[in-house]
């Protein structure tokens, strides 16, 4: 790691330690304002970022990029304008910060509560979608943190117009404009010692394929929220209605695909495989999903395809799903269990007792009775908004909105309490 | 790292898991007859675990040992009674698994609740103090965790009693005795590994001396919660009342003097040393406490010595106390948000604004107005037990209770529903 880019990331962990200080103390009014004037920034501006997007346009066409991920790149003056509305849409959710749940007094008169405050610097790592750029201001500056954000190189010119504008725009309202700073560089050397900042940074959010996000994990010496892998999976038990059953799986399916809360794989009870199969097996071929079954139900599955053991633990964001036929709820339990990503996952079921054990004992971050996986969603939850979906244990699991992007301090009014 | 230790790691990880599913679902009333019937066999073993107490302490002796080590080494009939008593008193709580603060109905008809799971597998790193194996098994099991124990060489005799001890009691139960396991080794190449097997540890806690936190929070790829280190302040408005900040701040550094929730520096106002100083350091120098005093304070303290630079940052965990004097508010926040580790901060004064900004802006886990920084603790909290004290800002801040060993996991139930 060569001197000079160390310094550099010195100097932005210093700058966002700065304006973290004020941050903390800003008001929900003035955080409000200063989100709407940046949204209204963006828009007025759009030829400025319009222009360094067609640099980065052009770079990818000369790099034959596949065209979704070119589309995934390009602005328009309406995705700019949703950029915009985003900011809006946060700027108008009701700020986390300084909020105290519940004040207990304490038998020796001590006044404690837990406070809510924002954690301090956040890094964000992503790739090579600019409206990130945006988005994870708007997050982080609601919750009163500061953010260096460290995008894809496909999209540099952009995210540094984006990030131009809204300094510009904080800046002209006496708001604390290091508190969004982007890492220019974009080679591997600078984001491995990006990770390692620690004295900087208190949080990692990488927000991208599972490949980054394993990069990100493995290397970082920060604290990582680990987001998105989801091999989601719906089963259908032996009391379970049939019609509602096809609903939620083609919904979990295909209503949209490359999503992590999709579903990828449909566990079956085995008696329910010769009522279940001739009602949803057309449905599924109608949307083109291949379906990769086990042996038991391959016969029930007419344009079926065999399954292989490496099916099972595959998210394949694609039209296909795999299908495991189970004799029991416990070998449906333990086959999710293996096999799960800790995402979503979903039982369809007429009875209590197993729907109660199927939320018992799935170990994921939401488990639905009787719904679609798609909905683990920060808006569906009520939210507002979404910095992604957290599939690990610590700080936060499921959709994260604001909240996720706090902590607590303790405060205590005391009038001279000492310990006996 | 050799092949056997490997396999020994990945054998205890994957018994820890396989106790973890059932410990998720066991109900509180179990978990509460495990525990009490684990205290009683503590007590009713005590020849047992005295005697493997005793090679470690001739071991200790051999290696001569300094005598305040050797004493918490050592195990009583009395200590180990302790150590049954506070396992009941962690078996009289209630039992956070299950209960779901609140369950909301989005415009769906979706009922969507956040319960409380717990985390899976804890890793605890600890040293040469035996009765730490007893309390961290009772507040894992108690959070319905699986706990892998990684105790001091010194200990390891007793330790490995103590444990004996608890999983024949669980087993007598039908419980799964695996939720608690030791590992034998004690070199430090088994202690790396430990820390990497990210597949079958889900959180690691280190209970110990700063430089045993360090090294894990460094070399651990599993997420850590950082414990203990508390470099806390007092300082000393221009509003103070005199007595009550002279209370406070022997409180605050005499009570206990190698805690990490002592006082360590205390900041005055310029204006406060002349009343101050005649009034408190006696009363200090009564307890044999050195003061090291900045340039300012220097001639108000009869006795006191000039402090360095190193006094500001150091936690000294001993009969020193360090004085820096401020010329105003804003300059004693800027002292302690430079030196502090985030522990417990306290400010004595009678201005309201003053209160209210100190809370505001000390960024610390514990932030006191007008009482010592000593209650900065589970049970003076009211949380009825404590794992450690949490001087970092993901998952857990300041005192942990049983909760801090929990996560959630979204519940939700459905009629039906699929995403539009």
């Amino acid at each position: 790691m060569n001197e000079e880019k160390n310094r550099m990331l010195e100097s932005l962990g210093k700058k966002a330690r700065a304006a973290e200080k004020t941050m903390r103390s800003l008001s929900g009014e003035r955080k409000m304002t200063g989100l709407l004037h940046a949204a209204e920034a963006l828009v007025s501006r759009t030829e400025f970022i319009l222009k360094a997007n067609e640099e980065d346009m052009k770079r990818a066409g000369k790099a034959c990029m596949p065209a979704s991920l070119q589309d995934r790149l390009a602005l328009t003056p309406q995705r700019i304008a949703g950029m915009a509305e985003g900011m809006r849409q946060v700027a108008s959710l009701e700020d986390p910060i300084g909020s105290i749940r519940e004040m207990r007094r304490r038998p020796n008169g001590l006044l404690i509560g837990a406070r809510r405050v924002p954690i301090g610097v956040i890094g964000i790592i992503y790739e090579a979608r600019p409206n990130v750029t945006a988005d994870a201001f708007a997050l982080t500056f609601q919750t009163g943190n500061s953010v260096i954000l460290k995008g894809g190189s496909d999209a540099i010119s952009s995210n540094k117009a984006i990030v131009t504008v809204i300094r510009d725009s904080l800046e002209k309202d006496g708001l604390p404009f290091d508190a969004i700073q982007l890492i220019e560089a974009t080679d591997r050397e600078t984001t491995t010692a990006f990770m390692h900042l620690n004295d900087y940074v208190d949080l990692l959010i990488p927000r991208g394929g599972a490949g980054l996000i394993r990069t990100v994990k493995q290397n970082s010496s920060i604290p990582v929220i680990e987001t998105g892998t989801g091999n989601c999976h719906v089963y259908v038990d032996e009391s379970a209605d049939i019609d509602m059953a096809c609903r939620i799986i083609v919904n979990a399916k295909t209503q949209r695909l490359g999503v992590c809360n999709a579903c990828e794989s449909l566990v079956v009870h085995r008696d329910m495989l010769s009522s279940l199969m001739p009602a949803l097996v057309p449905l599924l071929q109608e949307k083109e999903i291949e379906l990769r079954c086990d042996e038991t139900a391959l016969p029930f599955v007419p344009g079926g395809v065999p399954a292989s053991e490496e099916d099972w633990g595959t998210e394949y964001l694609d039209r296909i799903l795999s299908v495991r036929t189970v004799s029991s709820l416990d070998e449906a339990i333990t086959h999710i269990n293996t096999y799960n990503t800790g995402h979503s996952e979903a039982i369809v079921t007429n009875r209590y007792d197993h729907a109660q054990r199927f939320l018992d004992e799935v170990d994921a971050a939401a488990v639905y009775v009787n719904a679609s996986t798609r909905f683990t969603d920060g808006f569906e939850f009520g939210y507002g908004a979404e910095i992604g979906i957290s599939t690990q244990k610590m700080h936060a699991r499921g959709p994260m909105g604001l909240e996720a992007l706090t902590t607590i301090k303790y405060v205590i009014y005391g009038n001279g309490q000492v310990r006996p």
